[in-house]
C-alpha cells in the first residue's frame, strides 16, 4: 500500500470501515481523463475497480456527465477496459427526464449534441422552461442568447442545471463546466437555477435508494472537493477525494469542505477501504 | 410637451431644477437603437440633444459601450445625426487604460475586435490579469476558456469587467451582455470582478469631474435601472429611467432602486427639464 500508514496517521481517513457496505464512484478524473477520442485510463483504476467489485461492497458510478447518453457513456468506459454495467450509472439526464414528466414541463434544450437523444421523447414544443447541461464547444454567443430570450420570454422562468461544476480536466487542460454557464443565466434573468445532479442531495438519495443503503453505509470517492465530496457529505456520507483530475492542493485548505480522507488516487483510495476491511 | 404635467402630478420627477447645471445621457437605449451597421437613432432624440446643447446646461455621455474604439463609436453617432463630441462622451476603456498603467497590469483581453486598438500601446505580454468586455460574438467556449486558463493560472488572479450589464436591446431582440460573462468568470475561479464603467462611484465621479460640478449638480438619464439609474443615485445624483431600450415595465416596481423619473423617451425627458428651468 503506497503511503497508507502516512495517510492514516495523520488521520485523513474516514473511520467508516465497519459500517461501510458500498462505495460511490465519480467517473471523470477518478477513473479516466476526458479528451480526444474515449480519453485515458487513469493508472491503476481499472485494476481499483475490479477489487471493489471482487469485494462484495455494493458500488455505484456517480456523474454529472452531460456530453452523451448513458449508453454511449458507459459503452465507452467499457472501450477504456472498465467493467461497469449501464444499471450501476447514475448521471443527470434520465433524473432530467423523469422531473420533466413530473412536473409537465417542455424544455428548451442547451446540452451537448451526444445527450439529445436522452429527451428524444420529451415534448420540446412551446418550451416553458431550460435545461442547460455541459454543451461545451454547443456554448457559443448566439446558443447562450437563445436560451436567455426562452428564459426571460416567460412569466415564471424555470432554469434546470445538469450539475454546477466550475470546470475539469481533460487531456489538454482545464475546461469550463456547465456551472459557469448556469451562473450566467442565472445573472442575465436574476433568478436561481435548480441542480440535478451533484452536489444535489436528491441526486446521492437516489443511488443510495437504489443501493438500499443508509447514509453512513456508504462511502463517496471522487476528484471534485465541492460537488463530490461536499454533496456526499451533505447527505449523511462520508466523501474522500483524489488527487487526480481536477484536484488543486488549495483543496486540502478549502474554508467550507473538508474532506473525510484525502488519497493520491483512486487505486490507494481502494487499497485503504479493503486493508481497513481486513483489521 | 408629452404627458408631462401627468408624470409631474405622480411626483416621478426629480425636484432639481434649481440646481441643475448639467445632464449626463446614456447612450445606447437612450440616443439610438443598436443593431445591423449603425442602428437607428431614437425617434426625437436627436432634437433633444439638440435642445439640451442650446439650453446651456453642461452635456456629457456616458456609456458602457465596448465594442468600438470611443473614435469609431462616436462617427458612428454623428452619422446617425447626434451633435457629439469625442472629448464629451465617456466608456470604460480608456479609464481600463488608465487604470492599468497605475498598477503596472499585463491584461488577457477578451472584448471585442473593434475595441483592440484602445490597448494597442498596453503591454499584452505574460498577462497578469484579464480584462472582459462586451465582446459578443467572441464570447465563444474557446475563448472564455483562454480567459479562464489565464486566471486560474495566476497566483492573485485579477478580473476587470467593463460594465457589468444583464443584456441589451438591439434591433433584432435582447443580447447578453458583459455582466452575465464577468459572473460566469467570477464563478470559475471562484473571485469577485472589478467593474470598470457604469454603475461604479468612481467612474460616474469621473465624468462629474471633467464637468467640475457637485453630484447634485447633475442628472443622469439612462435606460438601464441598475445600472445608469442605480449608479448615478450611489453617487449622489438624480436619476431618471427612459421607457425605451431595454426598460422593461417590471423596472417600476424594482425591489432596490427606484427611479428619481421615469419618461417615455429623451425627448420627453428633455421636455421636462426645459419647461422645469422656465418656472
Amino acid at each position: 500500500m503506497r503511503n497508507g500508514d502516512s495517510v492514516m496517521a495523520d488521520k485523513r481517513w474516514p473511520g467508516c470501515a465497519s459500517s461501510l457496505k458500498g462505495v460511490i464512484l465519480d467517473l471523470c478524473g477518478v477513473l479516466y481523463d476526458s479528451g480526444e477520442g474515449d480519453g485515458v485510463a487513469i493508472p491503476g483504476s481499472i485494476e481499483a475497480v475490479k477489487k471493489l467489485r471482487a469485494s462484495g461492497l455494493k458500488l455505484r458510478f456517480c456523474t454529472n456527465e452531460t456530453q452523451a447518453t448513458r449508453e454511449k457513456f458507459v459503452a465507452k468506459l467499457q472501450r477504456l477496459g472498465f467493467d461497469v454495467n449501464v444499471s450501476e450509472v447514475f448521471p443527470p439526464a434520465p433524473a432530467a427526464v423523469a422531473l420533466l414528466r413530473e412536473r409537465g414541463l417542455r424544455p428548451h434544450l442547451l446540452v451537448h449534441a451526444g445527450l439529445l437523444p436522452e429527451f428524444d421523447d420529451v415534448d420540446k414544443n412551446n418550451p416553458n422552461c431550460v435545461i442547460v447541461g455541459d454543451a461545451a464547444e454547443h456554448f457559443s454567443y448566439q446558443n447562450l442568447n437563445e436560451a436567455f430570450r426562452v428564459l426571460i420570454g416567460l412569466e415564471k422562468p424555470v432554469l434546470f442545471s445538469l450539475g454546477q461544476g466550475r470546470y475539469y480536466k481533460e487531456m489538454d487542460g482545464l475546461k469550463l463546466d456547465v456551472g459557469v454557464y448556469m451562473k450566467a443565466l442565472e445573472y442575465a434573468c436574476d433568478l436561481k437555477a435548480e441542480v440535478i445532479g451533484k452536489p444535489s442531495p436528491t441526486f446521492f438519495q437516489s443511488v443510495l435508494n437504489d443501493m438500499g443503503l443508509q447514509p453512513h453505509e456508504a462511502l463517496m470517492i471522487g476528484d471534485d472537493l465541492v460537488s463530490d465530496v461536499g454533496g456526499a457529505q451533505h447527505c449523511g456520507m462520508k466523501g474522500v477525494q483524489v488527487r487526480t483530475g481536477k484536484y488543486r492542493p488549495g483543496d486540502e485548505k478549502h474554508p467550507t469542505v473538508t474532506a473525510d480522507g484525502t488519497v493520491d488516487d483512486l487505486a490507494q483510495g481502494v487499497d485503504m477501504i479493503l486493508s481497513q476491511r481486513k483489521q
